[in-house]
């Protein structure tokens, strides 16, 4: 029997996060739905952070109450504060919010800094208050930014990360994302945490969160998936990332792309689920929507998968 | 101790065959002097067919000439026929050959024909003829396209690959190169047909030459390395491979990008060997001489390697 493997598409909140413009709300469900319809099984759908700080996600409710939900699946929205975890039970209560929240968190003082204006301890006291926040009313996505390599500091000792994953766990958070965020990862390194993640803390489910800033993320999923993760997170276009150079002292950068990934997945015989047809015209209305050629090599050259007499449908 | 790898540098031969206007030969000159000193073992420096046929290489022998040798490394020429071959010879004996000449051939009757306008069987007999009129004075490469799938026939059997690299080395031929031409190739594939070739062609050393057509061309490295490869053959800003839509029925696509290759090898813990200053300057120079951004997401940035020090020198 076929394996099936979990993807989910973060076009929607990662991708559309730094684009220069504001994606307008009915073009942002229409996204959403096109997700939906391919068979995604969980879809990162907007964010909760101050309109004002980020104003791509102004519109989060209003998102979250347009589009049509297929059965099964789980619509996220990151979660940066208590405040928005608040707007998350109150879309939630009123019939419409998201059904997944993610609570961020880096590997290292200065990216947790420069990322979310706090020192760890802070982040935790804040992840600790959210997670209460919540209720238990959600499924909750702990996310660890440059769990295998650091942009600021380097080298990131592994135990740092299991340490956060046990504690995401003693909150009751059963998925945790491990960012390699500025494409630091190899798939050695890679191998290596998520053979000790599933050893040290079985009760999470590991998910990898790979940026293909150096080219390698698809190395690093095949090094994750031999490892036993079977829940990879990806961008149609490989859209999104931690684009801001000044920011990061880092080049351009963007997340795995979804085309190529789910490619790669299937092209070794796991199963995603997804319908590769509605796939592939999710992936032209994203370039549609944004105006430009993204980056998937996919998009352009079409599934090679030999085996699949879906391949070339 | 660090395990050493070679890659072969491309850009030169493969790179420059398809790109639409002439590169004058002073920059081939310039371009193959900076591979030389960035300490590739290997460089693919031109191509002997008709000139009439490819006016990309017309200059061929002066672009031989004209290039500084580092002493150690193989400047390989493609031979397509005997008459290419001769040439090579004529030059050799000038004092100022290639000392490293291709051969080529495809898995599939139906790629051969397109692309090289012969059966199998005609090739292999041409192939036999250039082996004898090489009189032993070069290394001999045999390049294996399509093996891992093709666009046209889809499957290709391994035992066809296998065979090949057979009377590859019935011939004398040492090395061979199994290309990916269309990005078909998984991981599983990739190990599986390395495993079975180092296992039943042992005299023979397999060369990894992936497209990336697909985005996996990083991930079938890692899974050939695994699999004991240790020879590569890639191009500064994933630029050549077979970009022709018409002629093979697919979109985009493009070597394995040399930048994004070493960062994941040297990432790994191997010796490429290369300086890697220098072969940065390579690729800027790359992008000088074709005047665009090319393929490689190293080249924007940069190397990615927490454990050596030279990594951001």
């Amino acid at each position: 029997m076929t394996e099936k493997v979990r993807v989910c598409e973060c076009f929607a909140r990662d991708g559309l996060q730094h684009e220069g413009r504001f994606i307008p709300t009915p073009a942002k469900i229409a996204l959403i739905d096109a997700f939906s319809a391919a068979g995604f099984p969980r879809i990162e759908a907007t964010s909760y952070s101050h309109p004002e700080r980020v104003p791509a996600f102004q519109d989060a409710s209003e998102v979250l109450k347009g589009i049509q939900r297929r059965p099964g699946a789980h619509y996220k929205a990151t979660c940066a504060n208590l405040r928005s975890v608040q707007r998350a039970q109150a879309d939630r209560e009123a019939g419409f919010g998201a059904t997944e929240l993610s609570l961020l968190l880096s590997a290292t003082e200065t990216h947790n800094m420069r990322n979310l204006r706090a020192t760890r301890a802070e982040q935790w006291t804040r992840i600790a208050e959210m997670v209460t926040a919540t209720s238990g009313r959600f499924r909750l996505v702990g996310v660890i930014s440059v769990a295998f390599g650091c942009p600021f500091e380097g080298h990131v000792d592994p135990g740092v990360v299991i340490e956060d994953m046990r504690r995401f766990a003693a909150l009751g958070v059963g998925l945790v994302a491990l960012g390699d965020t500025t494409g630091l990862a190899t798939p050695q390194s890679v191998r290596a945490l998520f053979q000790r993640a599933s050893a040290d803390v079985p009760t999470v489910t590991a998910i990898a969160h790979f940026h293909n800033t150096r080219g390698s993320a698809l190395a690093n999923c095949v090094a994750a998936l031999e490892a036993g993760c079977r829940d990879f997170d990806s961008s149609l276009g490989g859209v999104g990332g931690h684009p801001a150079k000044i920011q990061y002292g880092e080049g351009m950068t963007g997340n795995v792309a979804t085309e190529d990934l789910v490619n790669l997945l299937e092209g070794l015989g796991f199963d995603t689920g997804l319908d590769l047809e509605r796939l592939t015209s999710a992936s032209a209305l994203c370039e549609q929507t944004l105006g430009r050629t993204l980056h998937s090599l996919v998009a352009r050259s079409g599934f090679g998968l030999l085996s699949k007499t879906r391949a070339h449908g």
